[in-house]
Parts: C-alpha cells; sequence; structure tokens
C-alpha cells in the first residue's frame, strides 16, 4: 500500500473507534492517523495529550494529517451517534447527501482525508460509511479504490449478536492464533413450529442480503441525478426484484410451501411475526422485532420528519393502476407520458419504487418505499416508544423478514399486470429461424445427467474489523448456507444457417405447482428463474455448447460477497474501479434452489435468440460484469437489448397453455432434479 | 480481606469472565484463583498453557484451589450459558434447586469454593448468582459474608443498553482516573406522547427496582419449606404489593392520571405498550418489547417445560373468590380451612401469589405468579420464535412495566375484597384511651411548615464489575432520580393516663380525588402510604415526639440499595450477616412521592396505637432492621402483631365516611404540600 489515497479506507475499519486509535489494512498492517489535537472531539479533547501517550507512540506506520479550515458540519449532526440510519427515511437520505456533497467538494486527496477524519469522530457511523463510500466511487481521484465489505465493518447487520458477544470473548481470552471460529447457529431466529421458518436459510443468507444492499447502493432511488439515472434503473428494479421473488417461491415450492401469498389488505392483521436477533452495535439496540398480528398505521414521527396515511399509499397505488390501464402516466405539467411498449415498464418502475426519475412524484408517490417504511415503523408509528425502525427500514436486513415477499410479491404483480396489457411475442419475435435447440443436459462431475445435488456448506467469515473496543486480530464466524455441486451445460444446437451469433439464456422452473399438477403456462412463466445469460458463436451445422455453473452471469462469486480472504481479487486500477459495482450479484452458492430429499423435479429451459435483436452497441471489457443480468454493468448500457425477462416477461400468443407449446425451435425445456442432501461440507482451511 | 471464605465473593465478580482471569475485591485489590487445569471448561482446556501464560502471572494474589472429586451438573446444564433465567419458571427454579442443594451440601469453605469455581464456568451465570448467594446467605459457615449489590454483576438489567456500550469505550480509551460517568438519559424508553411515561421515574427506578428484586430473594415461593417459611409472608406479600400500588396511584395524582386500571380482561388486548430497551449482556439477547394492544395466549414451551391455558387462571380465580365469599379453603384432602380475622390474609397471600406454603396448590393454582408469565410470554407463547420472556417474567425487571401496576391492581383488589368480609375495627380496637394526638408538623431545615420539597439528584454507581472482558477500573453511569429534602416529624401527644408506650404510625395520602373532590374513606383508605412506624415512650402529659424523614422503618439508605460507595457499611460479623437481608426496603429518596410544581395536597396521618397490642415478643437487636415494616426482619417474627395496613386494612365502622370521622383521639390529620421543583441536584463528589 504506497498509494497515500489507500489511507482513506483505513476510515472503514473499527467505525466507532475514535480516529487516533490503530487501523489496520487490508493486509493487516497497522496505520495511525497523526490527528490534530483540534480534530479531537469534545470528549477526548480535554485529556488529548494523555491520549496521546497512551495511544500515540506504539504500534503503526504514522500518517500525517493536514490541519486544514474545515466546514461546519451543522444539521448532518442532527443523527446522533447512536441512531439508526435508512435511505429510505427522507430527512437521513438529506443529512447524507449534504455529507456526500462536503466529500466530493474536496479539492484533493489530502483534504479529503482530513474532512473524513475529522466527520469520522462525529458524524453517525453508519451514515460516514455511506457517504464516504459514495464520495470515494464518484470521485475521479479515488474510484479505482477498492472498497471493504460492507459486512467488515458492521458484522452487526448480518449475524446474531449472540455470536458477537461470544467473539468478544474469544477475542478478549484466547491468542491471535489459537482462536476458534464461532458457529451462528442455523436455527436462530425461529423454530419450525413458525411455518415460515422453513425459509429461514434463504432469508437470512449472509450473501442475498449483501446483494441485496449491494443492489440498492448501486441503484439508489434519491441522489445527484447522475448517480440515479443509470440506464433502464427503474426496469432492473421491476427485473430484479421479479427474480427474488421467483427464486423464493422456487424455494417455497422445494419445502412443500405455496406460493408467498401477495400483502394486499394493508389495513388488516399482518399474521407472520418476525424476530431478527440482531443488535445494532452502533445504536446498542436491539432490531425491533415484529410481532404477529400487527397492523400498519397512519405514520406521524416529527424525529424522522414522515407524516403519512396508509390511505395516501391506496391513493397512488389505484392512480398506478388507472395509468396501467389507460397506457399513459400523467406529468408534471398534465402532459400524458405513454408507456411504450419497451420503454414503458422503466417509467412504471420509476414511479413504483419510486426514485428521483418519477415523471410526476407528487401524483404517483413513493409506493414501494414507504411501503417498507410503514412496516418497519409497525411497532412505533408515532415515535412515542422513541423506537428505531424495524429491519424493513434497511435495505442490509429487508431480506430478513417474511413481508418483505408478500410485500414485493404484491409489487411484482402489479408489474406483472401491466405486462399483461402489452403486445405478446408473436413466433416472429422468439424464433431464430434454423436455429434448433436440439439436446440440453446438465452433469456435475462424476454425477448423474440431469440431476443437481444441493446440501450444506459451512464458510467463515472474519468479524473483527467490526468489533470496535476489543483486541485485535481475526475472529471468524462460521456460518451455513446451501450450496450446490458445480456442473456443466451441454447444449446441442443445429444451425441450418450461415455462422452467426447468439443469445443462449437459461432458466429454470419447478415443473409443477402446489398440487402436484403441472403448470399452465401463464402461470409458470413467472416463476423462471435466471440462471445464465451469455453469447455464443454457432457455426454451420451442429453446435455444442460447454457452460459452467460457475460462469453464470446472475452471480457473483463468494469471495465478491464477502471479500475478506484476499484472493480472487481484481488487481489494477480499472478492474478495481468496478469491483465494488460488482459486490452486487446474486450469491454463487444461492444459484441453485434447494430441491429436495426425494428429488424436486425441476424444467431448465434454453433459448437462443438473435443476437442481432439483442444487440446492445458499446464496447465493454469483459472484466467483472459477473452478475449483469441482475445488476447491470458500472457506467454501461444494460447488455441485452430485449426486455428484461424476456421470453417470459408477457403474456403467451394466443392458443399457448402449456411450455411445451410456448416452445420454437430455438428452445427446448429438459426435466432435471434437484436434489437436497442433508449434509454440512465444513470449511476449507482459510490460507 | 483475610477470611479466605471471604473469596467466595471474588466469584461474583465479572461474572461472565473465566474464573482464571482476574478478579477484584471490594476494595479493589486484584487476586487470581489458581484453577487446576482439571476445571478448565472445554474450550479452554486443549489452550490452557497458553492461557496460563497470559493471565497467569501478571497480576493479583493467588489463591489456591483444592483439587476435589466433583459431582456432575447433569441437567443443571440444560439450561445454557447464553439464556435468561427466571425464577417464575417451574423448570429454571427446579435447576437452580440442584446447584443450590450442592453448594450447601459442601463439607467446607474450601470445597464449596472448588465447587464454585467448577460451576462457574460451565453454569448459566444468572443461575449461578442466585444459587450461590442462596447458598452463601443459608450456610451456618458463610452467611456473615457481605454479598454485593446485584446490579454490580449485573447492570445490564437496569440500565440502559446505551449507557453499557458508552461506558465500553470510556473503559477501553480514557486512563481509569479520567473518565466521566456516562448519564442515563431521563426519557430513554418512551415520551410524553406515551401518556403513562409520565411514571417511569417511578416505574424504572433502579432503587425501587433492586428493592423488588431483594424482596423477592428474601421471600421466594418456592425453595426448600425453611427458606420459604418465613413469620406472616403470605400477608407480606399482600401488603408490600398493595403499598406499592398505593405509591403508584400516589405518584399518579401527582401527575394529574387517574388510578391506574385493574387488568380485569385477560383475553382482551392491553393498549399499554412497553419497550424497555434492556439488552441482557449473558444472552447477548435485548428484554423482548411489549407492543400495543397484544393479548395473552394459551402457554405451550415444551422449553419450559410450561403449558398452561388463560382458562386455567379464570379457574384459579373463581376459586379464589369462592374462598373468600364462603370463608374457608379446601385443604388437600377435603378439609375446610377457615380464613379466619387475623390470620385469613396469609394464608390467602400464599394462595394468591402461590407460594409452596399454599395449602392446595393443585385447586388454587399459582395465580399471580403466572399472571407474570402469561404477560411476559405475550409475544412468543409458543416459543416458535426462540424467544425468551420480557421483563414481566424477572422480579429485578418487572416493576418497569406499566402493566405490572395493572396486575397487582387487580391482584390488590382481590386481597381488599377479602378484607372486606372481616369485622370493622371497633373504636375500642383503634382509640388508646387517655392517649391524644393533638398536633402534627412537619418541617425541612429552613422549609415552612408542613411543606415538602422534591427534586431530581443524579447519584453514580460503578459499572465496571458487570462489564465483562472490558478493562478494569471504575465506569460510573449517573441517574436521574427523586429526592426529597429531609424533614422531621415534630408530634404533639397528650397522655392523660400513666407513663407507658405506644406505636407511632404514619402515612401519608392525597386528600382529593382525580376530580378535585374529597375522597370517601372507603376509597382513601387504600391510597395511604407508609411513611414510618416506631415505639414510643409516653410520660405522662404532654409530649413531642421528633423524628427525622431518614429514620423510616420502611426505606433504607441510597448507600445500601447500591452498596457501591464502600461507606454507610455495617461491620462485623452478626450485621454483616443480617445486611443482605436489609438489601430489601424501599429507596430512601422514593419515600415521599413526587408531588407537583403548583404544591400537592395530601394529608399526614398519625396514630399512636397501644403497644400492648402492638408488641411481638422478642429479643430484636436495632441493628438493620431499617425497612421492617416492608421486609420483616431476619429470622424473627414480623415486628408488628396488628394486621399489616393496620388502620387502614379494614372496612370503616358504621357511620364513617370520611378520613375525619374514622379519627379517634389516638389519631391526628394533618394537611401538608409536596412542592415538587424541577431543579437538577449534581452528585456529591465521591470520596
Amino acid at each position: 500500500m504506497t498509494d497515500k489515497k489507500q489511507n482513506l479506507l483505513l476510515m472503514f475499519d473499527r467505525p466507532q473507534e475514535p480516529s487516533f486509535m490503530v487501523k489496520k489494512d487490508a493486509t493487516d498492517v497497522s496505520h495511525k492517523f497523526d490527528v490534530p489535537q483540534s480534530f479531537l472531539s469534545d470528549r477526548y479533547k480535554p485529556i488529548g495529550a494523555e491520549i496521546v501517550n497512551r495511544f500515540g507512540e506504539d504500534e503503526g506506520n504514522k500518517i500525517p494529517v493536514t490541519e486544514i479550515s474545515l466546514p461546519p458540519l451543522g444539521e448532518i449532526l442532527d443523527l446522533g451517534r447512536q441512531e439508526n440510519f435508512s435511505l429510505f427515511i427522507p430527512k437521513h437520505r438529506k443529512l447524507a447527501g449534504r455529507m456526500i456533497d462536503i466529500f466530493l467538494g474536496m479539492r484533493n486527496v489530502d483534504e479529503l482525508q482530513s474532512m473524513a477524519l475529522y466527520a469520522r469522530d462525529r458524524v453517525n457511523p453508519y451514515m460516514f460509511n455511506y457517504a464516504l463510500s459514495v464520495a470515494i466511487l464518484h470521485r475521479k481521484d479515488t474510484q479505482d479504490l477498492d472498497l471493504p465489505s460492507f459486512i467488515a465493518s458492521f458484522p452487526d447487520k448480518y449475524v446474531d449478536s449472540r455470536v458477537l458477544s461470544r467473539a468478544r470473548e474469544e477475542a478478549t481470552i484466547v491468542p491471535a492464533g489459537s482462536r476458534q471460529p464461532i458457529e451462528i447457529p442455523r436455527d436462530y431466529t425461529a423454530s419450525d413450529l413458525e411455518f415460515e421458518h422453513r425459509l429461514a436459510y434463504f432469508r437470512e443468507d449472509l450473501g442475498i442480503n449483501l446483494h441485496h444492499w449491494h443492489w440498492h447502493l448501486v441503484y439508489p432511488f434519491e441522489a445527484a441525478r447522475t448517480v440515479v439515472d443509470k440506464n433502464r434503473r427503474g426496469e432492473l428494479f421491476y427485473y430484479m426484484h421479479q427474480q427474488i421473488i421467483a427464486r423464493y417461491n422456487f424455494e417455497r415450492l422445494c419445502n412443500k410451501m405455496k406460493r408467498v401469498e401477495r400483502w394486499t389488505e394493508w389495513k388488516a392483521p399482518i399474521e407472520e411475526a418476525y424476530f431478527p436477533k440482531l443488535d445494532s452495535l452502533v445504536s446498542s439496540r436491539a432490531w425491533p422485532s415484529r410481532v404477529a398480528n400487527q397492523r400498519i398505521q397512519n405514520l406521524n414521527r416529527e424525529v424522522d420528519q414522515i407524516k403519512i396515511d396508509v390511505d395516501d399509499m391506496v391513493r397512488w397505488r389505484d392512480r398506478i393502476y388507472a395509468a396501467i390501464h389507460s397506457g399513459f402516466v400523467n406529468g408534471e405539467n398534465g402532459q400524458q407520458i405513454q408507456l411504450t411498449e419497451n420503454e414503458g415498464i422503466d417509467i412504471l418502475g420509476n414511479i413504483v419504487e419510486a426514485s428521483i426519475l418519477s415523471p410526476n412524484r407528487n401524483f404517483y408517490g413513493d409506493m414501494h418505499n414507504m411501503g417498507h417504511v410503514f412496516i418497519s415503523y409497525i411497532h412505533d408509528p408515532d415515535h412515542r416508544h422513541l423506537e428505531s425502525f424495524g429491519v424493513m427500514g434497511d435495505s442490509a436486513t429487508a431480506m430478513r423478514d417474511p413481508i418483505f415477499y408478500r410485500w414485493h410479491a404484491y409489487v411484482d404483480n402489479l408489474f406483472q399486470d401491466y405486462k399483461a396489457t402489452l403486445p405478446r411475442y408473436t413466433v416472429a419475435q422468439l424464433d431464430y429461424p434454423g436455429v434448433t435447440v436440439q439436446d440440453i443436459e446438465i452433469k456435475a462431475r462424476g454425477g448423474t445427467a440431469n440431476v443437481i445435488n444441493t446440501f450444506w456448506q459451512q464458510s467463515d467469515i472474519d468479524l473483527s474489523r467490526g468489533m470496535d473496543f476489543q483486541p485485535r486480530g481475526s475472529v471468524f464466524a462460521r456460518f451455513t448456507h446451501l450450496q450446490h455441486q458445480p456442473f456443466t451445460y451441454n447444449i446441442t444446437v443445429n444451425n441450418q444457417g450461415q455462422a452467426r451469433m447468439g443469445t443462449c439464456r437459461i432458466f429454470m422452473a419447478p415443473k409443477f405447482d402446489e398440487r402436484g399438477n403441472p403448470w399452465l403456462f401463464r402461470d409458470q412463466k413467472t416463476l423462471f428463474i435466471e440462471l445464465d445469460k451469455f453469447r455464443v458463436n454457432l457455426k454451420q451445422g451442429m453446435n455444442t455448447i460447454t457452460r459452467n455453473s460457475n460462469q453464470s452471469t446472475v452471480t457473483i462469486p463468494f469471495e465478491r460477497s464477502f471479500r475478506n480472504l484476499d484472493n480472487n481479487r481484481p488487481t489494477g486500477g480499472d478492474a478495481l474501479a468496478q469491483f465494488n459495482f460488482c459486490g452486487c450479484g446474486w450469491p454463487a452458492h444461492m444459484l441453485i434452489p434447494k430441491g429436495s430429499p426425494e428429488g424436486f423435479t425441476a424444467q431448465i429451459f434454453v433459448m437462443v435468440s438473435n443476437f442481432e435483436d439483442d444487440r446492445v452497441n458499446q464496447q465493454i471489457d469483459g472484466f467483472c460484469n459477473d452478475a449483469e443480468s441482475y445488476c447491470g454493468i458500472k457506467d454501461k448500457l444494460y447488455p441485452d437489448r430485449r426486455s428484461m425477462g424476456y421470453p417470459f416477461d408477457r403474456m403467451p400468443r394466443d392458443g399457448v397453455d402449456t411450455l411445451q407449446q410456448f416452445l420454437t425451435p430455438n428452445m427446448r425445456a429438459q426435466d432435471c432434479t434437484i436434489r437436497f442432501n442433508d449434509r454440512i461440507v465444513k470449511p476449507t482451511a482459510r490460507t
């Protein structure tokens, strides 16, 4: 680490420990900022000399800090050090925006370092992390920095509070070399008496929750317009969440549960409870539980500057449906904005979420976001009990709660209702004349054809960077997650024309519905989860396409989700720049649903579409676009011109009732079996 | 500290830190148990040598530990180290009972020390603390030990979790001499939007909660019969809790609130919510919140071995009322046990609570205790969510929740209904012929006659003994509590007979009801709070009785509630023996209700009763019976032969509608004003 801007990353280490304490870099080397006396917070100023004696000379490379004249933090300090922080709360977004502007306005890295150090010990630690991350990602002179994983700074948003307390004991008593990983129990938030708990392995998966946090970091719904206005972001909001619901429903069917019920009755009690059992180390408060049978209520929380009625949600919903059923939305000046066949979904996505790209936010409101906010304040709607928001109020934790899926099933259904108004794909829009998919086989090494094996695996992540005020040295948490044996797709394609290019689209869906009956296509189409999508060069005649499951364009590998194992990292400037973007991506270990011990029957679907119709005219370097299907590519167009979800995003043409009837020659379906084996694979030794 | 049994007390220090780590005694001297390798817990055995190097030689007096053959802990270990522990849960009581038996069975202090050390690192820390405390109190060879205050070991049961996290920062960064007290905010559990929050200063008072914990420690409802069967314990259960409700209602009237409503509709939603904002450091879980409008439900928690229906409560209640209205209870063998005029209340108290002294627990059940249990599991009645009990499930925390008072108002009303069946006191039973109370005046130094001034005061308590895995040295929490200016009672008594003795009984009640109207005596009588009770020698003729408010026989001084300031402690063997008993006692700073800024009108009531009718024939040494009215005296009879609450414990004789009409010449009432001044008195400097 020779580049001095790398020192900025030290500020993510031990977010609550004051800046004058030792900071460790990614390779565990100690550093210490030479913090000017004037930067010390009020608590430490009077004892500055003592503290310098205590923490001053003993350890670490000294980093000089320029004493500059600092702008006042002003209202940024309105959010206390021990508060929780949520981007869903407009007031918090506004304060974070001020902080970001200050960081962006610093003239060089030196000044940014001084400003950040000064702010670090005064500003809310969650907000500081967010603002500095955004600033680093968007400043020309820092955007090649490789931000540490969010879970490293704030493990408390992901890990059972008990694990953190045991880690504290381990760190205090056991020397670094002899420490044992602390196991995160598999069933700690509920038992199987709670029907919904069967899906806890999915809802509470660390990788899934990191993906969700990353996705919303990359696609904020409110920020400077240059940050928000990414190519097809409204459509991707629809599609990424559609896929989450499809995957969730797939997992439910694997667990003999019916598909998730939409949350439609907003004034009725919510039956399912959720007890997150997470403690915020910053706020020193537990994340509030959501008990059974509570109702959302009108919100009037002065502290958050939120005043909104449930009826506001109803009005927004009705207006959005009016737009869907009339084919246009009302712009701010009364003009009609058409929801066109291909771009309408993007507009609608921005309206529903809502992002600042929504063409008329006053009229269509803020439905999806406020749904999160209403639920997250269900226990204290008027702040009389001084309670903060529940897990639904933070994109880092929202996916843990079963209500997340009921809410997003509602949102998704609204999008599906819109899609049902669009023209059906004709055979011509689906077929690739002369291209026939003749055979599909998937196979794991040494495995049976068309059988995917799933099981539990354990992995370790280091908690120590988030364990403020504790002795140093790694302490690992060991968590148990779903995993599947890697496999290969072997796809045989007959190209009766010239050599040409195609896009190979691979999906999978359950073969039978909850009753064990075959699907109507109109139902099954919303259950297809995307597994992969890639360009293929078709030579004339028979082609065999071979593709490994770990090449998927929806997933990122374990190391990229967690980044606490310093291997498999890209190196060098531009590669690093995109690495953060690529913290976004479905975790590879969750690519394949769990299946069932007796073997769950699914259908693999492969389509080779005409690349000329798919192509997006741009140069993309091949690096770090791993999860482009769910996350797009940084600063580029979305790399597929088709509507997201194609060919399953619309109602089928007349006469098509089943998947078989839907298929054109360039598509094929293949039954396969997902077999779950209830064993636990221990982690590979750390290197 | 020369006596080696004193070393037992070291085990209460830092309850989660393993036994091989340094322990501090009450005077802050370091000690270290020379823990045999075979005593180490499984985690530390393999690295025993390393640990000895790390924690072995550096600090503290070495305490030799005898390696004895240890009985297996067996099912005692069924309660995990990180579980919460409650005496209300029969299974927990049973396990604690085993642990106590093992400790009591050790042949000498040496063996007890070995056994306790071995158990300490294996057994649940709350249960260990409880079992060792009981054993020390009841072993002949240890009962003179002076147990540390419960709040010192487990500040997390009393102090906002945020304070503990700030204390952690302070302890890590700031050298011991420069540390500042962490202020516990006055309004952290709710805001004034929540109507009930006006009483938070009472419900969350540390001294009141410590008193309640202590009372139930001294009067357990289940344990060896020799421990439970204390003189008039059932009656004291009634009276102590009656006084809590009277005091609570007095405070409510001071705050312009109506008297607490009894919780009668057990199947209806409970309107008031409570969010304790306490974290258990042992279980690393927050104490569950109780949100608004929840209903208790049938309990079926296998983990706690609790299976009970709300209808069971209904049946018990109906049977208890049948006993009250028929004047006898059904014994286990079908015999009728009369509820006699003076002893009936004691039986009824044991039935209602219920204690093991209840004559027919199968029939009359466990009403009061199970009320606590039902409410404490309101959020997770069948343990599907793996949640522990709320604050109502622990006597150390129950008084924080507003529902505690609604429940105990119900229980108290039941006792009042019973008392209403008893013969009224005749004038002869009330009067003390020839003795006339002629005048009452109370006065603070430099104050106005019959005006009591109240205000806020801040006090500090040391948290460091409960802050496991943190650097050593005191860290203080500063809390704000009600206080009053000390005052003197000047009572003029005319004795027209011979010199004789009397019992001076001092009570106080609000003068007006919620509507501002004078009371009917039948209502006012339940609002009288006892302030003091003491023997007076009356000489012939005029007597002036002078008594200081801080001599009250219901309170204990601040230092005895908290015992972290090592002054005002009794010294010497027998004195110490009773000191623990005397941890029980209403906190002196809460003797007088808050009053109001405009001046709240109360009535002081003084009665001088005939000592010959009050006398209990026993020798009592005058030491450490400070709070005898609420707590009794260890190993002695209750020091007043009258029914507890006399003369207000029964309906008045015919023709008495007002307090004035109730008075016989040996009684007198005097209006007084309680004036609250909203200022905060800073703590006196620590010495």
